[in-house]
């Protein structure tokens, strides 16, 4: 998005989220709510809630937007509507409202008692991310099960009013390895895109290796064997088509060649 | 519990809380894990978890304990067994392992994917709890769906991996109230314990009014109707067996003499 | 309930059921709908349902009467309300309107499609229950698995709305034995009520047999050990309080010693 | 199928059914269990189940087989395994195995208390959707609640553990209008296929009428308006990949331009 550029407000069933790989300055205004995008933030736009955005800035930002759109159309249930011409909101507030409603851990508010079939927390900040990962390893050292597996720290984000997946169809993780951790061989249904945060490393695709670099994006096909190796610490954002398999049914993995 | 004191560890079926209502430096040891005790925090020891306590300081302190004993009683679903005869861990740390691994609003370790029975979260922080009953607030100020109604913010504590209650038999929340807040008569089967943790007011017990200070405690009865009026700002702590009532399906509310 | 009885229509909050132990020509009328009474049969009438009786014979009759009552005095969740002082509709139909619409086995009604908390099935009928039980017989001797363990058939009285139990507070269920066969030891939480439906046997309690006869009554105490001894083809019906034992997560079962 | 011809067995991730219009006469075998398949009876081939067939007899046999195909190569969840060269159990048994344990109204076996994801019920007997179709007719004559609407009955196929569909990602129904009635406009995300199975009438899809003879096929794409309308008693199978789109959160249906 350019430099003091506005997209109008729009809407559709497809869910979508950002992921914000660069930059600062601009708000994503969803259904009213105008939410910051800084660097490392993940943001929802769930389906059938309307959004744009508005770059306050003479910067322009780059984001990596994630939506089921291939799902929708294989399967027909696809809606879409205009909203207004020009975001309807131009404030930029530090924490959006979904944010100071929802994004206190463990506490529920009694308006919010009915479940949500998306998460209400409209973003999900770096800070919140980094801390979460840097404890699980702190943990680790101090002998306490806390990682995924040895030198392998991840967290889901997870939609507060069920601690189920964001969006019905969309899966989002961070995952953050030690210098040197070598993952054990994977295998899913389902097929999951990874983008390199920061550091450096590979990824070991059906037995072959490609090295990675800050910036970069792979495709983890469904039931390719998959492997990460981390030269320095490493930090990938996630996300997957898992909550759709799951649901139906046909989820199914190994690890190190064996039923997980 | 007294200065220097210790008390040893054991573990029953019931489930269990403490809402700390005075004093500062008491570390409650929940399976292995030392949880910091101050003012305004919930603690949990759900059922069949190890627990002991010890005060590290030379002053007394005082929680308010709530427990299912009745309920397990009459059902006869209770087991006891003792631990260790002293606390298994004298570290006094800010926060506890527990908190480190899952405090984190909307993010879920890898490492912890099955649901649990009881909240993983050890304690429930008052700085956490008075931030989004304050940001409930100020969203309503600013003309925002946040609160339950006009002028009272309320949260309920939850089970991050559910968002369900903390645990299976004890519903816990924390009410504020602005000062001159009114609410109107609700009437509910299950019977619940407040706490008046700052502020004064009153409660209206089926038609009688009761003036309340800070420290008070009051039961409201199964199916007496209340309600709550605040002369100041007025906070209250509130547990009940509601989330026995709910998964029994005798759940019936009515406000303001109608059906909920 | 004597020759030419009726009993005036009433409705409470508490669940209820009657299983039919001898005789024949009376009908319950359950929300308006008449359903007959005959040896073997269950007959529920949940929580909130209007329900009277009325004796169309010169006979008596016999059944128990099952009630989660000490469970709603308790907790206190108990309404109570009288209706019409006589049954309102004193048709004797074979089957109810609700066996017409429900009891077909995998067939839902689309005007039913929303889950209720008790099922909807107003009778369960000897002639199906006994059925149930012989081909679980016939399918172990041709050597396919069917049986709760070897000579022992067992089936659970359930929602179809749901696959879970009936009522929301009490488990039914229907047991035979081959003749000869001995069940191993089991610990549960939750207490339970058997009815000797036919056939001859015994119960071991806590390491102590009891002989048994056709309409005898026994109770087996929350986490008594107790086994089961068939003399000759021994068929028990049974009913407990373990849906709320399980709702509330206090459920424990040990079979033969170990945990199961 | 031919006569006498048999076809070899196999096992895929993918769900199927088979819904028999035509003959007599052949079994299909799942999991070696041997399934007679007559006129109007619904058979299940749940993904990863082997099964093969064979023609018993010197007439051939004709049904409809629905598999989510489509669904399965776009998300790329396929597997697909050979078995056994030719079918592993030529009995030809009135009533399956899976039946005899499973196919009792209301009654769960003790053995099977473990939810499954499809139904353990191999075969829906056309005698029974026929009685509770005209069941539910009848009780609409008697002035009780038991259709969708006016001289429209149904019956969803449901899996007895849940009372929920007979497989994760396909739906079957079963609808009987009576002579003369027409149904009000239908909207649904997701697309339906129907088979007539008895009678004459026609569909108005998008304002379009179309008559329908017994044996005719038609699709309603997902979000097209859609009513029948029936000259005859008519009977129609349906089905469609509505747990698909419910289970993703997609689901919206208007009835008569409304939301329903």
């Amino acid at each position: 998005m350019g430099p003091r550029e506005t997209a109008p407000e729009h809407r559709h069933s497809q869910n979508a989220f950002r992921f914000v790989v660069e930059g600062e300055g601009v708000w994503t205004v969803v259904n009213g709510d105008p939410v910051r995008m800084s660097r490392g933030d993940l943001l929802l736009t769930p389906g059938w809630h309307f959004h744009g955005h508005h770059n306050d800035t003479d910067h322009p930002m780059a984001w990596i937007d994630g939506l089921d759109i291939p799902f929708c159309q294989q399967n027909d249930v696809g809606f879409f509507e205009f909203g207004s011409d020009r975001v309807t909101d131009y404030a930029t507030p530090r924490f959006s409202r979904s944010e100071r409603l929802w994004a206190h851990p463990g506490l529920r508010p009694l308006s919010g008692l009915r479940d949500t079939v998306s998460s209400p927390i409209g973003a999900y900040r770096w800070e919140c991310t980094d801390r979460a990962l840097s404890e699980q390893l702190l943990l680790e050292e101090e002998g306490q099960p806390a990682t995924v597996e040895p030198g392998h720290a991840a967290v889901r984000f997870v939609n507060p009013t069920t601690g189920g997946d964001v969006m019905s169809t969309i899966r989002c993780e961070f995952h953050r390895l030690r210098e040197g951790t070598k993952t054990p061989d994977r295998q899913e249904v389902g097929s999951s895109v990874f983008q390199i945060f920061e550091g450096r490393g590979s990824v070991i695709l059906d037995g072959k290796a490609h090295t990675l670099e800050k910036g970069d994006l792979f495709v983890v096909p469904s039931w390719v064997a998959w492997s990460l190796e981390a030269e320095s610490e490493f930090d990938l954002f996630r996300f997957s088509d898992a909550p759709i398999i799951e649901r139906l049914d046909f989820a199914r993995t190994f690890i190190g060649g064996r039923e997980a």
